[in-house]
């Protein structure tokens, strides 16, 4: 554990182990909400401005924002580009990264035609099923491979993650064979809690989780009324 | 804002409504950790073993928990089938919940099928697009609407909830629609900000954060080895 650092100090921000998920989809969404204030033509940003244009308290913003501190000018705020270089480099999105779908299932279907990926500087270079029936169609331009070239192609087209989209019944399995192949992540949406060598980062979107929230914020909103 | 409570107060937990999305999403993961600790024959668990069993540090769960202390039993920790009945009533998923789902590609072919969200109590009772080539047809059960029929169908079949899985041009309208049916929440599967009138929740799931957050997780396992 420890404190860490990223990987170029000069830009990005120091932050320790303990921070949290939350904090780090935080700075995705101030990342959001500066290309937006940019694209709308504005160069500078107060960080309440900010915050209120997301939705987000001016309190929590100033807690997030103290390590870019120096960044800032009194009585301007920050410049949108610099925060966003900043965000990028602690992010680790100022690189390319490359993604594979494993399951090509409607689900995966629909993650390889997102476009918010590939905005994001994320591009889905290759589609894996073990259906006979989907080996060797394309979709989107990629055609279905069999899960038994993943490792190698993963290397060949230098793939560091892997988007798990198969049925809960296959995922524990289908894990062990993306984590052998030296794959750095994946991103699990089968409702399962993967079991797998601490060398891969497992992240898992649960979507009756965000269900569950909608319902919590419905259920305070009749309260309040 | 202030305090509120919610509707069952003798078994849900009080909290202030500054408590964050993040601590909401914790309480699902408990949740889930409960089922599985009961389905596998414990009756009791301690709040340090169900830590350890979400990765979630103690102190976090003593935090989360405090609210819950009179469940608690010395040396012995806390009834599970108590905990999971008021983390339920917190999070208001004590009652039956239905949900449309709009648009009816892939993504919305896959939320229809996703078993997860039958597991925890939503039922899906309608979908609806605006294709001709996929109204009338049947998916998992379903027969595809025309979306003009929205309003009255939600109606009918006593539905709350709107899972919205159109592409990103078409959602703000289509939330429209749906906001003007006097659904309560929305769960906004477009990558773009919904503006809507305040009578509904809405809640986002966004794909490309999810990614980002993986990515962040790879890089610092990569600085810290």
């Amino acid at each position: 554990m420890g404190q860490w650092r990223n990987g170029n100090k000069s830009a990005g921000m120091e932050m320790k182990s303990g921070h949290s998920k939350a904090m780090i989809a935080r700075l995705s969404r101030y990342l959001r909400g500066l290309e937006d204030h940019i694209r709308q033509g504005c160069e500078t940003i107060s960080s309440r401005a900010l915050g209120e244009q997301l939705g987000i308290s001016d309190a929590q913003v100033r807690k997030d924002f103290a390590a870019f501190n120096r960044l800032g000018y009194a009585g301007i705020g920050y410049r949108c580009a610099d925060l966003i270089q900043v965000i990028r480099d602690t992010l680790g999105i100022n690189r390319a990264w490359r993604a594979a779908i494993v399951g090509c299932g409607n689900l995966g279907q629909a993650l390889i035609g997102y476009q918010g990926f590939r905005q994001r500087g994320f591009a889905i270079e290759a589609a894996f099923d073990e259906n006979p029936a989907l080996i060797g169609r394309r979709l989107h331009g990629l055609e279905v491979l069999p899960l038994r070239h993943f490792a190698a192609t993963v290397r060949e087209r230098g793939i560091q993650l892997a988007i798990l989209a198969v049925p809960a019944e296959e995922a524990q399995k289908t894990g062990e064979i993306i984590a052998r192949s030296g794959i750095l992540g994946i991103l699990n949406f089968a409702p399962v809690n993967l079991n797998l060598p601490k060398s891969v980062s497992v992240s898992s979107v649960e979507l009756t989780i965000e269900l569950e929230q909608l319902v919590f914020a419905v259920v305070q909103k009749q309260i309040v009324e």
